[in-house]
């Protein structure tokens, strides 16, 4: 169902200033930017192997990454799974009793869809399932 | 530098709990389990793709993830990331200016060296590198 850790999310304060440890000192390559609006974010990838490192500073403070940095400061934020097909995953989760952010898929970067899994169901971990 | 996303850590309080969304709901084959007790941790293994989630429960509430679990809840700990020599890639993020919490490898979950690197030095994100 799952075929790969597509990326891990990381809630930033300041995206450049996060760019020069990720790509500067750790030397993970830049491979896309974005302003996400739909999310609130201004949006980073970086490659590591067949995964990404996607870095998130949100638009303001009242985002869900800017609500999420006030009350946990920078870090970990999400992790995303590659599917064949998000609405399919969506529907076999669902008949599963998994609690669902987003009862469909919706676009996210870079013209991927995606959708988010309620981390009450996944352990205390917002969980999110992509199609490429 | 870094070659892969080895793993996402998951601090839980009850790995069995866990196991039952992750391998069980979410479909991730379990492939190992052991007591890390130089990291306080009962661990799982699980695959997706290339990649691993690692379940951790702490053996008790004065451990780092039982400390984790106390201050923030269940939820995402840490990200490892794969290298080729743990030794080297401490020499060069020592060299770069990087924070580490281990000056040297040790020996982690099955038979790997691992090191923890400081998350001051990486954007807020407990950070490991793992060497198979």
């Amino acid at each position: 169902m799952l075929s790969a850790v597509d990326h891990v999310g990381v809630a930033v304060e300041d995206i450049d200033a996060a760019l020069a440890i990720y790509r500067g000192v750790l030397g993970m390559p830049l491979v896309h930017r974005e302003t996400v609006s739909d999310q609130g974010v201004h949006a980073a990838l970086l490659d590591v192997g067949d995964s990404h490192i996607e870095l998130l500073q949100p638009l303001g403070p009242d985002t869900a990454v800017g609500r999420f940095l006030a009350r946990r400061g920078p870090g970990l934020h999400h992790v995303a799974y590659r599917v064949e097909s998000v609405q399919d995953t969506l529907d076999t989760l669902r008949a599963a009793g998994v609690r669902l952010i987003d009862e469909r898929p919706r676009t996210g970067i870079r013209g991927s869809l995606v959708a988010f899994l309620h981390p009450s169901s996944t352990g205390g971990v917002l969980t999110e399932i992509v199609q490429h």
